[in-house]
């Protein structure tokens, strides 16, 4: 019997077996398995009530929030498809993304209505702008998510002959160039991830899960799906602060949580005074850039919790790889355990050179990092020639740089794309470098990303002024924060003579990086 | 990107990622991942050698061995189908399922070379007999499976196009008549199946599984391809002896076993003195029977291991539920604990009336126990009227009668198929019966499971003579035993003087029965 692998069956399952078992804790508020089916029952018919059909897009602008959960399966169980907006981005971003997937409903928590508001006149698809709060009035020209779904049965809708290749998501990241790209996910994608994060991440019905994580940042990461799955708990985090993350690990009863590195870094560096009193000895999965060995040591042996490090990209559902102690890793390893790690279940990896061949498990020959897979993406949103690009011969490519050895342990050392990833955003270098030349005392200018002791990576711009021109670093800084999301824009700028190029006049940013980034062999984090 | 799901990709990771971790220890052999890897290739490029094509079938006749599970792999590798036998059928059984699969060559453990010979005239397909033994001369007739494949290469066969609903195997199981059925399973049912053990035993590298389940039965449940997947290690148990696996337990340091409650039961009236120092917790899991409650506390309370009861059939690859401490069950309610449990991820459950419509979740009301999932198999080999009868509007019906509650917890009290399970194997009342009927004393009889402390149901008969007739039960056993595998012939008969019968003259094994299951509702074991 072949039944369609659906994402909406990981909370049909939690549903039906844990009825009364805390889904989410967002909060005051606290909905069980059954009132938070019920909910997203409800949102499903409003959305259908609304016109949105099969294959239509939905797409939600929010920080983390119960809503955000209900809005993935809402969607999916009428066969829409969620754009999941990164909140950090800028208005005119919003104005790309949400044309370019053509959506139909916007749904958008109570703070940002006015970052939508600010476009309205420019987006030509959508027909409806639902606002997102636990109480008050709504704003004017917005629709209160409560009194929209208040009317509607709790039970769940109509169920569609839906295909596992049919999109789940389009998660928009920026790519090498300044055009972010849509990422699809499919059912089949998003199942068969969630499927390996609870086989390597060990994702259990005891579990208790901190959002420390940005529920937009690559689909949610599958937690969505495979917490639910098991009947686990979601402990919603708006926003990341330190003192409320202990609070909430302690209160809460937290077992599990992921993040990027300046997350794990903000915990640690909590002061002790600040720091309610854990009982539980939560996971820690830490995805993005490696954490600093000694970051791992203060958690498993000072504070004797325990770490996972992980590899994935939004293209890939995400998880590719994992790294924790097993054969031919020490427990005590920090430096082997902050790699991105070994292939996980149903992945099949490979580092290839530039000729597509596969470069030798040596530790130290350099090749792309390739995966082959179910959780590899089905394209990007119309558009097929970057699909083409990233999907060829049968692998994904990643445009991440990496040497394996022997036993499969991949360890990511530079990037082939011109990406910065800062706190694990991707940060598209030409895309500063637009803004910059923008300025009339630019003559060249070439951005690349250097070591940041908390966010990891941040962008900096190597700046040739035109004769004559007199701007300071500042004042590029400022003009940049005029026209890009803040968390873009380059931290330092460096004014210089000139830019290396080859030969035939390509620049060459992997010279410029290697001054930044000391003997070592990385080059990226 | 869709990629098929595929049994061998189990092998593929850990060969890449753990080459020089033990894969299987069997007696005195040990072999790592990478050497059996290795034994697999040059199986799979022998077997191609001798004609084996894509949906061949091959079987295997043996106890478990290292053998055994290179068959699994090395038959998928290139697309062939394995057919597991179980070795405590009779060679008229044998002859049955070898020409019904037409069956292209046979894999025979070296102490099972005789019955096979026994009946090698009748075997019309077969083209290829190969013996399975690690040290001396084939038999007369045999082909030595190590001098078979030791020409051949290690490296990887040539990769074949493979679907994900090719069959894997065809698994033979007896049926409600005596006619024998093949339950094929697909590369898509054997991976979800592996996914959900994974999830729900907690199957993981660290992992040393006792393969105290025989290989054969169930397609080994799955373990062959879960355990290989993350990196654990086989140890294989020949035959059931109670100090020989508390031996293997300690000196292995296993932490894992699938079982019936029969091998439990072993396990724990082992005396004292012949057990060995464990210092691993194992965790047992037990199916087919739930077993005494008694049990459960010995394992848990007593020695400190961890009990899982799971429910599941040939048909479904197996798993479709577990019941484990959760949100509903506290760690010390054993009966609960006993019953079959919850859905597992993936798996859709309902308990359907005669009309096929969900009975209520009451826990009282009684409904045949069925299940919509990709776990379900294909149907059975060459006989789709069953296959219809079997899986019909979108479910398939177990034949198991249970009642659930309002948790989704299933209890099995009752088998509406005529069919006995007697440690764990399937035995058909009306094969039992039709033996009876040959011998010319016997005027009527019914043969019915009856409920048994170490194999949790046996059959027996009640016989109504011929006026004249004169045959006593221990006759009529021994005549039984010429006929029929031994595990099937009744343990006890009765002579009677009628049978209870419908009006319309329908035989009610259900009154039977009542009389031997005591006072609760359970009439099954």
């Amino acid at each position: 019997m072949e039944v369609p692998l659906l994402v909406t069956d990981f909370l049909r399952r939690a549903g039906a077996l844990y009825a009364d078992k805390t889904a989410v804790v967002d909060g005051s508020r606290r909905y069980s398995y059954s009132q938070l089916q019920a909910r997203v029952h409800k949102l499903a018919h409003a959305l259908r009530r609304l016109g949105v059909e099969r294959g239509d897009r939905v797409c939600i602008l929010s920080p983390n929030s119960h809503f955000f959960l209900e809005s993935f399966y809402g969607t999916s169980l009428i066969g829409a498809v969620l754009v999941p907006l990164n909140y950090r981005l800028v208005a005119a971003d919003h104005e790309y993304i949400l044309n370019h997937a053509g959506v139909k409903v916007v749904l958008v928590d109570h703070e940002l209505t006015s970052v939508i508001d600010e476009i309205r006149p420019q987006l030509k698809t959508v027909q409806h702008w639902i606002v997102a709060q636990d109480e008050g009035d709504a704003p004017a020209g917005w629709t209160d998510w409560e009194a929209l779904v208040a009317p509607e049965s709790e039970t769940a809708p109509e169920a569609i002959d839906q295909d596992e290749n049919e999109l789940v998501s389009i998660n928009y990241t920026s790519g090498t160039t300044a055009r972010p790209k849509g990422v699809m996910l499919t059912h089949r994608n998003c199942t068969i991830n969630a499927y390996g994060l609870i086989a390597h991440l060990g994702v259990r019905h005891e579990d208790v899960e901190l959002w420390t994580l940005p529920m937009f940042h690559c689909n949610g990461w599958g937690g969505v799906y495979a917490l639910t799955g098991v009947g686990g708990t979601h402990v919603i985090l708006r926003a990341v602060d330190g003192p409320e993350i202990w609070r909430l690990i302690a209160e809460e009863n937290v077992t599990f949580a992921c993040m990027a590195p300046a997350v794990l870094r903000t915990i640690l560096d909590t002061p002790e005074g600040q720091r309610a009193a854990v009982t539980t000895r939560p996971r820690f999965t830490v995805a993005g850039a490696p954490p600093p060995s000694a970051f791992i040591e203060r958690l498993e042996r000072d504070l004797g919790w325990e770490f996972l490090q992980i590899y994935g990209l939004t293209e890939t559902a995400p998880l590719l790889t994992v790294s924790r102690p097993d054969h031919h890793t020490r427990q005590d390893d920090w430096p082997r355990r902050a790699r991105a790690g070994v292939a996980g279940l149903g992945v099949e990896m490979v580092l290839l050179d530039d000729e597509d061949k596969p470069v030798p498990q040596d530790g130290a020959t350099v090749g792309e990092v390739c995966a082959r897979s179910n959780v590899v993406f089905k394209g990007y949103w119309e558009q097929p020639e970057e699909t083409a690009r990233a999907i060829r011969d049968g692998y994904f490519h990643t445009g991440d740089l990496g040497v394996w050895d022997a036993t499969g342990s991949i360890h990511i050392v530079d990037r082939k794309k011109d990406v910065i990833i800062s706190g694990g955003e991707n940060i598209s270098s030409p895309e500063i470098e637009d803004a910059l030349f923008q300025h009339p005392g630019v003559l060249e200018c070439a951005v690349i990303g250097v070591p940041h002791e908390k966010w990891g990576e941040t962008p900096k711009a190597l700046v040739v002024l035109r004769e004559g021109a007199s701007a300071t670093p500042d004042e590029l800084i400022a003009f940049c924060r005029e026209r890009l999301a803040h968390f873009k824009c380059p931290t330092s700028i460096e004014l210089v003579e000139a830019l290396p190029r080859t030969a035939t006049g390509k620049l060459q940013k992997y010279k410029l990086r290697e001054q930044f980034w000391g003997e070592g062999q990385r080059r990226v984090n």
